[in-house]
């Protein structure tokens, strides 16, 4: 077994696609770790930008998380719309084209795109941050140990969906099984002591107010809670994943994301109040996560605890994952519309988009490395194109309702529409404007600069799109085929000497067309030839042109070229220019002979001079020019060479077999 | 102007060859450098082991000194003779090819090679550690200074032999000239003062002998100092750098080279005896070098210190230079007798044999790399390569004047070969007894390694020289060519749909071959392709086969492939077989339309298919496929952009002037 073959899995073959889809016990850990993280980081978000405002702060909690879950709420309903409206995929990206325009439809893709790669590595990063934080030990391999996870979670995505939902399953179950459970104990204990429990390890005290509360406090507190939110709009970027029915199985996965979600965020934020419980500044010594400081005061710091806060980091470590579920699929759908290259629409060897995989790990590797895997600056980049999303989104189903309400033609059907447009036209107006206090909010601290960089993708997606638009409009070709009983080519043979290669190359050439002429070039990097010439010309009048004349065919002729430059392909483009010339109406093929290589130390010792022709000729002899390789094996290569054993078992049955492929006549 | 032409120069012509050859001015400073530098550390190197017999051990620099000045006269005059006897390479490849055998001279190219290898990384980081020493500052930066010399050196090396003459003349004739006349000061003082002269700057004292002069002292100290030797073959290995008379100019670099260091080798001797000089230890702290001791002993710390011991540094650093022109010569005569790969024949940009140099610079850099620029473990692998050589080279000059005696005509002539003999017999049987010195004394230290080295190589050499034969006698055709009227191929022509690309190449296939058989391959990566294939199958009954039937033609078969594990090469390659199958006495050829890239960021957007298809076509297919390839260019190419400025002068010369090619008939 190959080492490709360990760590890649086998190849699948197309009709495995069916059994590759996923359920939604796959679904929440594939696509759902970086809505589940967020509860995390959004509390605590919240709660940083209300440490000047101390106590007074502490107690604003819930009118910062009310909106926010009130906006999760619409969310939920409004995405679960969406998946049942385009069951096959109903991202931001398909909505805003189907319902805005392509302008709309390329502003959410390049959000999504510039999301999801921020989203890896400011989710690695904070997870291995928190990571080192809790093991200082570790601190000096920051670095390694992001890069370590993101090739660990590329190489799960390209084993295939499937595999990293198996694989994630066990430390999403336990977190969201460890913090439900402790939400639970936490809010049993504090009804039980009338609303004021007594913690089992006491929080640090708040510190003293040196603010007040004010409106733009609470709207900066509210912005920054709203990365709570990220990774919601997951699921209906990654409809297509799932098993039929889709639907049903988006919706199970949505369900549940959302619904654990929520439960958090209410959770976290009463029970944070209820235990005085704040942020802390992390470049203080002796920080301690929100998460931290409330499961060590509700159950302390036993196993429970070491359980629930270990769950936390391989959750955070883990959310780079929603980004290599989605990432690949999005990209593969603006792919098919031309405005990405078509590799990234590429079915790759586990029947996933690798293009696009490969693509965003590459991407948020450099940002890692660059950054020195402390990715804090990138974090105000980050929830604009979210909300940016979820906005057009919205937008874009309120139009397709209105679509459906005038095409409708039942009147139960477009009450339902008429319904459906007022939940998504309020989805509209609270995401856009929770992106407006963002974008405010946050604008000096860095938002500027995903507002500069949305722009320069999008002209980037349509500049390759205009290089797509163009090559087909020259390719396109609306006649028939073009007949003419022309003359055979004029074959031109490159040799390098009288030998099996030259033999076999003039017999095929004398055998396509009766104008063959031999060009024969001095050796490559010898500034002489004479000697050599003279003997092949001797050679080429009693072996070649006399057994010709012998069957009463014209001899090729041999024509001797010279490189001043030692540049061999420079006198043989001149020739055929001039050959083109001579003969205007003639096609000309040059045959290059070829020893294949089969060895990689063959590589060294051969001088590549017919790969080298090959090219030359090819990107500079224009378009009337055919090239043609004659190859020759040292050894007669098999066909099994090139086939995976899945190919050779398919071939073997082959045989026996109808014939796999079907023919026209 | 471009980069490359900036930084290597020029293209030159094959005609230029005799203006780029150099005389004995060049000479000295190309060939020279390793000879010169030796100078500084020969000595040092004889004193270093004599440090524990304290004073007693200066004493006996004489009789250490006396045999290395003998072997020196002794390989000069002998390599006086084999310049003579070779006039068109001496080198000691060619002499023991000729003379003792393919074996023999195998030996010495392996010996050899080597030898300038490790001499590019000890030169460069001798240098640079005499440099970082002498400026402490620079000693973080150790490896980065040896990189870039060797860059330097590389690069002027690159651009021609005589371009490194000519730069590295200055550093090398201020370094002859400051050294001689420091000696004819130190030898005017030293007479002056009756042979006890007073030292400007008094060094430092000899410490207490710990150890009596032993003659394994002795024996260890000789063996040593021959490190003083190394260089001087580098002449003989190189005539074919020099212009006519080869031999004069290597007769006159040689005397200079040899003249030079025979003084300086007796001047340092009796100098550092006269001003009771010793080696000082390397590892201590205040360590000056013998040569810096001896200038500040004679005149005192001034301007001519500097620019002395300035001249000193840059010789050492730019030593490396002798084996970028002998490394390469060498590398070519072995490749000509197909012991190497063919590419180290192959005459450059610049009309050196640039692979070679290349090769030299990039195992050279990994030593440097592998060791962190500080090579002294490497130095006792040093001599032992050069001394081999001399040894090969006398005892070859031997066996060719014994044949010159035996077929000699003239009595004269014999007489004069006889003289020849003794001396070449005499050169031998001493450098022969130095090598096995040398052997003996350095073995524990790491000769060895050189030893276990040297058979390696050579097997390497033998296994390259034996694919070559076995690829000559495969490819060697001993018939003339044989003649059939055979059928035109079966020609399969690669669609991607009805495109421009398609009626071109369909259009060239039915030109060569009433059997055509279109292929279409479902898109690449695409699980699904029957929409597609539908309307192309419409569209080809229309277009393709309606006209074809039109003028009588059999009209192409449309063929649809399907790639179950979605590499397209697969079902096209079973498809070749197959149809080779059924017709066994036909070719079988591909035509693979292909839209030319010519910018970088079009191979971004491209899927390279055409390509892999030919690799794989090439590869897979067997000697009874032909290849051909249909290029399509967005703009057309103009010969023009293959040219590079001087090959467009001739190309415009040409129209005028009679065809810069010849014809058979």
């Amino acid at each position: 077994m190959s080492l490709t073959r360990l760590v890649f899995g086998r190849p699948l073959a197309n009709q495995e696609q069916r059994e590759r889809k996923i359920g939604a016990f796959e679904g929440v850990p594939a696509m759902g770790l970086d809505g589940l993280g967020s509860s995390s980081y959004g509390p605590e978000a919240a709660l940083t930008v209300l440490i000047p405002a101390g106590a007074a702060g502490l107690a604003a909690i819930g009118w910062i998380m009310a909106p926010i879950l009130f906006l999760l709420l619409i969310l939920y309903i409004s995405y679960r719309q969406t998946i049942r409206a385009y069951p096959s995929n109903g991202g931001a990206y398909t909505v805003s084209k189907e319902n805005l325009g392509t302008n709309a439809s390329l502003l959410a893709a390049a959000a999504l795109m510039i999301d999801y790669v921020l989203n890896v590595a400011v989710g690695i990063s904070a997870g291995v941050g928190a990571l080192t934080s809790a093991v200082p030990l570790l601190h000096p391999y920051t670095l390694e140990l992001c890069l370590a996870i993101l090739a660990l979670v590329t190489i799960v995505n390209l084993r295939g969906t499937l595999d990293a939902g198996r694989l994630f399953a066990l430390p999403t179950y336990l977190f969201v099984a460890s913090f439900l459970l402790l939400m639970m104990i936490g809010i049993y204990k504090t009804l039980s002591a009338g609303g004021h429990p007594a913690a089992v390890v006491a929080p640090p005290g708040l510190p003293a107010a040196t603010e007040a509360v004010t409106l733009w406090l609470l709207l900066r507190s509210f912005a920054a809670g709203c990365t709570a939110m990220t990774g919601v709009e997951a699921v209906s970027n990654g409809v297509s994943a799932f098993r039929e029915p889709g639907v049903k199985y988006g919706h199970r996965t949505l369900v549940v994301i959302c619904g654990v979600l929520g439960t958090l965020l209410a959770g976290i934020a009463y029970l944070a109040h209820a235990y005085g419980i704040g942020a802390m500044d992390q470049t203080q010594d002796g920080y301690q996560s929100v998460l931290s400081q409330l499961t060590a005061a509700i159950v302390g710091r036993g196993v429970f605890y070491f359980v629930a806060i270990g769950s936390v980091l391989a959750v955070l470590c883990l959310s780079a994952n929603t980004s290599f579920v989605d990432f690949p699929r999005l990209c593969r759908l603006v792919a098919q519309d031309s405005f990405l290259p078509r590799a990234f629409a590429f079915v790759g060897r586990r029947l996933v988009f690798s293009v696009g995989i490969l693509y965003l790990a590459a991407a948020a590797g450099l940002l890692l490395v660059a950054f020195g895997g402390i990715t804090d600056r990138l974090i105000p980049l980050f929830a604009i194109g979210a909300f940016l999303t979820f906005t057009l989104s919205q937008a874009g189903m309120v139009s397709h309702w209105r679509h459906v309400i005038a095409s409708g033609t039942s009147g139960r059907e477009r009450q339902k529409a008429h319904g459906s447009l007022v939940i998504n036209a309020v989805g509209a107006v609270t995401t856009g404007t929770a992106l407006a206090i963002i974008v405010i909010a946050k604008f000096i601290e860095g938002a500027w600069i995903t507002i500069v960089v949305i722009p320069c993708v999008i002209l980037l997606l349509r500049a390759i799109r205009g290089y797509y638009d163009e090559l087909a409009v020259r390719l396109h070709n609306d006649r028939p085929l073009q007949l003419r009983r022309s003359k055979p080519p004029i074959v031109l043979v490159a040799t390098e000497g009288w030998n099996r290669l030259t033999d076999k190359a003039l017999g095929f050439a004398l055998g396509l067309s009766p104008d063959v002429v031999a060009v024969h070039m001095t050796k490559e990097g010898e500034a002489e030839g004479d000697e050599e010439e003279r003997s092949l010309r001797e050679k080429w009048a009693t072996d070649v042109e006399a057994p010709a004349r012998a069957l009463g065919l014209r001899p090729p002729r041999l024509v001797t070229l010279q490189a001043p430059y030692r540049r061999i392909h420079v006198p043989l483009l001149q020739f055929v220019e001039q050959t083109q010339v001579e003969h205007p109406s003639r096609t000309i093929a040059v045959l290059i002979p070829e020893v294949m290589k089969h060895r990689w130390w063959q590589h060294l010792l051969h001088t590549h001079r017919a790969r080298r022709l090959r090219y030359a000729l090819l990107r500079y002899g224009g378009s009337g020019l055919i090239v043609m390789n004659a190859p020759w094996h040292l050894e007669e290569p098999k066909i099994e060479e090139a086939l995976v054993p899945e190919e050779v078992f398919l071939a073997a049955a082959g045989d026996k077999q109808p014939e796999p492929r079907k023919e026209a006549r």
